[in-house]
């Protein structure tokens, strides 16, 4: 198949979505070509042969072709004669990480345009990549999330329980979350939040909790899972060791946690997944406290896409790729203006 | 104010959304221009002078400009010399109901090409315009919700006490809707609710509850209500009369509940909004059920933006027009690539 990579955007996660892109040449056997999002939402055509982080921060992507949108794909305007072409591909990868990408901005015009993609729809999307929307989805699914309170700029915030860890409420990759231990570090904290942010949310902070990772995706109705992971880290993961990990593609080790946490972890992402995120690969990440299972966030377009978690990446992406939801067909007719009309004697 | 009106769209709302739309001529003093997006997503600019129902029914509207999106506007090819023209207007007002108009893909496409728009953002398009996501939002801010119980398509659907009220996620208008008053009308019930829509809620339904409308705004962070009305209806409104409703232009009758309910239906209305609705005119339909306030659902968009409810439509309009919320400036830098590449020795 002939994927075309769809990356950058306007993101606090745009070097992130490069980091993560380059990372696929080495994880998917597909022809690739990459479709870059600039910080203007210009969109240009970077040859698969020609990409290197570099190209980006010297701005020498801009040399190349530049692309637009229309019903059912990408068109450029290029040779001698100006003439404009329809770029060749089979499905669309989004792998703008955050904003654009994450939030629904990027699925939606995708939708919009008629071009099959690899992501979560717009919904789905939402649903993910606002933690305090994500906090009222699992409540309704039945998957238990940790205690939060929810802040907007204007309110007044008070925190009576230290530690308590501070995260905007759509950002991803760690930015702008603060652990904080005490009155005296909340209000720079939450200065840091609100620059990144309008809304943040306010749980408390399990120092050394576990936490587990799962991808997977669901293809013809079945759940397609990778290993459990335990992540690495450090208290928490901050930008540059996030940033790492986007470009994994060594595979992971897998933790055995015991067949009722394996199997409740593995019903907490289905309960997630559900039908809503149908067309897309994701990843969960769950805390354990004391053998309970709590979903900590959704990551709807995770890292390098998660390939170091699945066995055999490849032909998990084939399937996905093949066999993407179909929408419904919505009849548009003109039943009632009709009716409207012959009762008007028009 | 030069204001376009943007209607039509891939959706079951498509007629209503016509009638809707012309409407809006008899409501705003502005200039108003129309911007038509056809069943094959086409867009058409038709001018004001022009419009009437039938041009749609008769597809003459082909023969109108066709429209593209570009970064900043629509835009069309047009006179002899074929010249690429910018369309000239203010503000976007998002008159397409149901999908695509209320779902966050009009939305986010008008996000994507930077075009200033009246309308929910998508995330609040995806909370208000499906109802599952609906009441775990309400939920979250604190807003009752009658209880209800959530179906995919392929679940096996158990029903115990009646009357129930079936409803699919996604759809406006009383469209699927049925009200279940046994056994043996649910099967019948369930097809059609899922000729609509691939998910469901179930409600216990509550003979002749009282329904309560309030539409509403934020303009620089002070809410502007309209008055409360308890709309007339039949048991429930078929889509005959639903559609009528659309066109409503003359003023409607404020009813009085008492100082506790109403303000206790404008603080529902306020949890509801909150900083997530920033730039839309939105309807909350209430229940009342033993002095309790329970939230119906979120009109997003509502028929002829709801216009009859307020006392002063024009000028809350062009408050709303002029105080659209600003998006946060996210700076796109390439540190991180820097780093990289110094590190790297290149």
């Amino acid at each position: 198949m002939k994927i075309a990579i769809v990356f950058g955007g306007i993101s606090f996660e745009h070097e992130i979505s490069i980091v993560s892109s380059i990372a696929m040449k080495d994880v998917l056997k597909d022809e690739l070509i990459y479709i870059f999002i600039d910080k203007d939402r210009d969109l240009y055509e970077i040859p698969s042969s020609k990409i290197n982080s570099k190209l980006f921060s010297s701005a020498e992507y801009l040399k190349f072709d530049k692309v637009f949108l229309k019903k059912g794909g990408f068109y450029k305007v290029s040779g001698l004669f100006k003439k404009e072409q329809n770029i060749d591909f089979d499905v669309v990868l989004n792998l703008s990480h955050g904003g654009d990408g994450e939030d629904g901005v990027l699925s939606s015009v995708l939708d919009f345009y008629n071009i099959p993609f690899i992501a979560p729809r717009t919904e789905a999307c939402v649903v993910s990549s606002n933690k305090f929307i994500t906090k009222g989805y699992a409540q309704s699914v039945d998957v238990k999330t940790l205690p939060y309170k929810y802040y907007t700029k204007n309110d007044s915030i008070k925190v009576d329980m230290f530690p308590v860890i501070l995260k905007p409420v759509k950002l991803g990759s760690s930015i702008g979350v603060s652990i904080v231990k005490n009155q005296e570090e909340l209000a720079y904290a939450l200065d840091v939040a609100f620059e990144f942010d309008d809304a943040i949310i306010i749980e408390p902070f399990i120092s050394g909790v576990k936490e587990y990772n799962l991808a997977g995706t669901k293809v013809n109705g079945e759940f397609i899972f990778s290993i459990i992971e335990e992540p690495q880290k450090a208290e928490f993961l901050d930008f540059d060791k996030k940033y790492l990990d986007f470009s994994r593609t060594s595979k992971a080790l897998e933790v055995d946690l015991g067949e009722k946490l394996n199997s409740e972890i593995k019903e907490s992402f289905k309960k997630i997944y559900n039908t809503l995120f149908e067309g897309s690969i994701i990843r969960c990440d769950f805390f354990v406290v004391e053998d309970k299972v709590y979903l900590n966030e959704i990551n709807s377009i995770p890292g390098s896409m998660a390939n170091y978690l699945f066995e055999d990446f490849q032909d998990l992406f084939t399937k996905v790729a093949s066999n993407l939801p179909k929408k419904k067909f919505i009849p548009i007719n003109y039943e009632y203006v009709n009716k409207i009309q012959v009762a008007k004697g028009k």
